[in-house]
């Protein structure tokens, strides 16, 4: 049976009930937002198709970041604004889905054409008579944008806007002016799926490509293999695999790129973090005589905690659409059929790196007392063991961010950052979105209730949402927690309150300026302020307190929404950074700043690293150098 | 004694240092924003400057709204985000002040020039190495964009930006590179205050426009002036009030314009709010043989709501930099000095216009019974006699701006709203910025510390901050109620609570549909759990509640911060829009909406204007004729 058949639908439905089906098509069954007066008629559409939910959200910048959130497990997610005040409010996030390559189709309820022609000074203009100032904006952040005006082309349209954001991973954008929602069409083109394949390379810029790649691994005496984000943007988790299998050469992945390999492979060797990375892990990149990067968002990141890039010249870049071999850039090769080509052609027997079985370094596990109060590094190790497969484990932006990377994840784990665009405030949205999409992958694995296809990120369920977000962080974007209880979805949510803003407060070398406080708030009090009627809370305190969690069976399992406080040292951050930061930040200010006379950064806080009650850290180390001694406190499964 | 020699101030300051200086001279005194990494080093010297103080908001839109409110209050306000994420962040703000005419100085800390010359892919960037980009979409919503990177012009570029943003009273964007922070400038120049007189009018362009609107002042029959938003704007408060003591005209507010005049004075006759006026005011606008419209914010506004034109061509409009007679523009004419040279001209022994002493019609009280539940109509017409002279008003977007409508305001009352941008959520973080404005300018009052140019505005102190502010608006932005607790400010927030976003409800004429629907929140234990320590919350549920909080002479002291949650029926919206509207819409759906087939329109929701246990407004009048009727549940003053 058709599509059609199945679902009811009449030979001719308005545009905007055809644009919802093909969603339906997707399985994007959670459309984020809210409502406005320009979005309306296009709401009353969404709800006649039965499949379909509004999340409803708090305010359209936490609903952009819940789009992204769920976007990452699904492959696309949809936002719905109003015109000029809801669309502006949601474009950070945008920009950080454009900036992550997230595919986001975000389309905004627009005032009726005549209005727009006329230039009727309706409310949220800008009073000028512009209607086009809008528009213009979401164009610097889109991958497309397009507004419905031409009747005729309207079902090309929709269609191109979502294969777009499907394929490139970018934000669309998509105007509906009010009177055109109920533009009739004809339905019977929902019985042919959107082609969402991707694009084929052309055999001769894709062969000598491969020949180059496959020449170094073959040759290659001290490979690695670094995985970054757009491995699972561009739904080549499996070639990735299947790649790194038939190498067997160490595997790293990029802080973004983390939950995209299997880390309890015996391959997996860390966290690429560049000139931040633990020693072992910069030593085996540094020193390589090939770098095959995999799926990499980015030529290279520097950011003032970041650099990021290979010392060898001899480093093969597969990006989402090209390549780069040492300075040679191929265009218009697409990541996953240039991967299927290189295993396809891949001898194993060629290849003359031999796998060494490593011992991992495992740091002493000196224990602190119970009594102790906790310290980030005891915490993200210990918490590392809880970890379970299938996990979906969201870090947000400050501390969180780089004590995830001393975690291992155990297989299919799917991992959630923003280490790129770094806005403060996102993680807390995208755990509702992520949520989600957990919710509704779990729904199709049980049951096979549909005729659909399926796509290869849905074989990557996870059971559990768990969200480890800083105070300071919590509060931008607080009442998304609202949205997360409405639904009754059932996340983690680990509040990392140490008082404010730390990492800002380590990253500017000044401790004492009170602009990195936040105002204490009881964060425990606000399920039940919202309205949660079964939940759970903990405030942790001390190691005692965090082992007692972590041995207790019935928190392990998700079966309702956890808020947990774990109190943390104002001036504690993950140890794995303490020392290479200050050498990093160093640098980078000589490197960056053209003027010198910034004093305000010279004098660095005095960190502590010790536990309160018995030290097991020692002092920090302050150098750069390369030392044996960070191997007693960095990554520790090396 | 010079300015640098009060304040100690060295002869060389870094640029940041002389910005914050030329702030603290025209006594903007709180700064509002979060912290950044790039916008770190800017705090510091902010912090320098003993009397700034940096408000630390909980986000970046929440900081813009609260700039806007401080701003509309002291003339200009400040706002400091970082690159990127927290520049986008604020624009749906930073749009709304460009909408509505509020000076703001939106300051963006950047990355340093030699990270931008070479395009790396720092965080906070869209990674294609675009550093342009979001000075580009800034310049959309802005009057004026400067980047500070030309050394020797620096000091221009400051006191340029501080005085186009308070001239023009639009946003103004200025990026500083961390680079840039500490350029050393000369001092001195801060004894020369920034010029921030408005330009004089040429008398060739003034002359004959002043002359035009006096002889219609002469010969008028039924004129009427209209005073609007830009006279607070533009600092002409004392021009407008005279010229209309002097004419004797019957006088109007738009809803933006609440708070401009003085309505106490028996000359005022309600607010005029085009097509949606109370019958009364309609009926004297409409039939007016000359329209003076004061301080226009925009020549015509229509909404899906309001239909703000005039019927009588004979309408003399006066713009912030323009005027307009009749078909005729005269550009360059800036509001103040016209009002000055027409005032200056004017004879009122040759005014024919005779003014009579009009009875106020005053709605009958039938009152309900003290256990009835609350009703919109009822709400505001008693909350209309609470009011005390010089209180601060804020409506958000939703009843509560119609329904302020209905109350007649003290002397020197200020009225904050966004009835042209309409961003839902605005109303809260403008109630931060209120607070502050309320308390600097009570402590100017209460000793003379400073020699500094005082200004029109500072006169009209206020002492109460009062907040009327929708459940479902509320909780877009809720977390800033944590900074108004921060800093113990004392507003009245008064949570109007009917269970969801009512007037879109009403509006799309839909009861049923989901969307409209929030989640139920424990409103009242925010204050609590945000950190108050002395706070006082009510909940009202009966007439007989919200009498007795009002005769609560305790209650009316503004020796706290309090929170009333009103509760009022879902589908209850204030009574002077229910009939009108209906009318309204149908006209607005002919006219708008090319296409005619939006179905969902067409079944009005049955609103039920009685309370709950004693009928008394009788029932609703659903057509749009000019009746006598309407007297009995109109504007109650006129």
């Amino acid at each position: 049976m058709s599509y059609t058949e199945i679902h009811g639908v009449p030979s001719q439905i308005p545009i905007s009930e055809y644009l919802f089906h093909r969603l339906n098509q997707l399985k994007i069954w959670t459309v984020f937002g809210l409502p406005g007066d320009f979005s309306m008629p296009l709401l009353d559409k969404l709800y006649t198709i039965p499949t379909l939910r509004w999340a409803g959200n708090t305010n359209e910048l936490n609903a952009a970041y819940a789009a992204d959130g769920y976007a990452r497990l699904k492959g696309i997610g949809c936002l719905i604004t109003t015109f000029g005040v809801g669309e502006l409010s949601a474009i950070n996030g945008i920009a950080g889905s454009y900036a992550e390559h997230v595919g986001l189709l975000h389309i905004v309820g627009m005032p009726p054409t005549s209005a727009q022609t006329k230039q009727l000074l309706l409310h949220h203009t800008l009073g000028n008579g512009d209607y086009s100032v809008f528009y213009r904006i979401a164009n610097d952040i889109a991958c497309y944008a397009a507004i419905i005006n031409d009747t005729d082309l309207s079902v090309d349209e929709v269609d191109k806007c979502i294969r777009k954001a499907w394929i490139h991973q970018k934000p669309v954008y998509l105007g509906v002016p009010v009177n055109q929602v109920n533009i009739p069409v004809d339905s019977n083109r929902l019985n042919t799926p959107i082609n969402l394949r991707i694009p084929r390379n052309s055999r001769e810029m894709e062969q000598p490509v491969v020949d180059l790649i496959l020449d170094q691994i073959y040759k290659a005496k001290n490979p690695v293999i670094i995985v970054d984000a757009c491995v699972s943007r561009q739904h080549a988790l499996k070639e990735t695999a299947l790649l790194c299998d038939m190498t067997r050469f160490p595997v790293f992945v990029t802080p973004m790129g983390k939950g995209t390999i299997d880390e309890s492979n015996a391959q997996f060797k860390g966290v690429f973090t560049g000139s931040l990375s633990s020693p072992e892990v910069r030593e085996v990149v540094y020193f390589s005589d090939f770098v095959l990067f995999v799926g990499a968002l980015l030529p290279e990141f520097n950011t003032s905690t970041f650099n990021f890039g290979f010392k060898t010249k001899n480093c093969a870049i597969l990006f989402s659409t090209a390549a780069k071999f040492k300075k040679a850039i191929f265009p218009d090769l697409h990541l996953k059929p240039t991967l299927q080509a290189l295993i396809k052609k891949l001898e194993p027997s060629r290849i003359q790196y031999k796998y060494e079985e490593t011992r991992n370094i495992v740091a002493p596990r000196l224990e602190p007392n119970d009594a102790d109060l906790l310290r980030q590094e005891w915490v993200w190790n210990e918490i590392s063991h809880w970890f379970h497969e299938r996990d979906t484990i969201i870090t947000e932006t400050g501390s969180s961010a780089f004590g995830i990377n001393q975690t291992r994840f155990p297989t299919a784990t799917i991992g959630i950052n923003q280490a790129l665009w770094g806005s403060v405030g996102f993680a807390l949205g995208a755990c509702l979105g992520a949520s989600f999409a957990v919710e509704e992958m779990t729904a199709v694995e049980n049951q096979v209730t549909t005729d659909l296809r399926s796509y290869d990120r849905h074989i990557d369920v996870s059971r559990r949402t768990i969200l480890f977000v800083g105070d300071g962080a919590f509060q931008l974007t607080a009442q998304e927690l609202s949205t997360i209880i409405r639904w009754k979805l059932k996340p983690y949510i680990f509040i990392m309150n140490n008082q404010g803003y730390s990492v800002d407060r380590y990253l500017h070398h000044r401790s004492d300026a009170s602009y990195y406080d936040v105002q204490p708030w009881q964060y425990l009090q606000f399920l039940k302020l919202f309205g949660a009627t079964s939940f759970e809370t903990r405030k942790i305190v001390t190691v005692g307190d965090f082992k007692e969690m972590l041995a207790d069976e019935t928190f392990a399992i998700p079966d309702k929404i956890r808020m947990i406080e774990i109190m943390l040292p104002q001036s504690d951050v993950p140890e794995t950074l303490v020392a290479r930061w200050q050498a990093e930040k160093e640098s980078t200010n000589k490197r960056m700043h053209d003027s010198s006379d910034d004093s305000s950064t010279n004098s660095s806080p005095s960190i502590d690293l010790r536990f309160t009650k018995r030290p097991f850290l020692g002092s920090t180390n302050q150098s750069s150098h390369v030392s044996t001694e960070y191997s007693q406190v960095g990554v520790h499964y090396l």
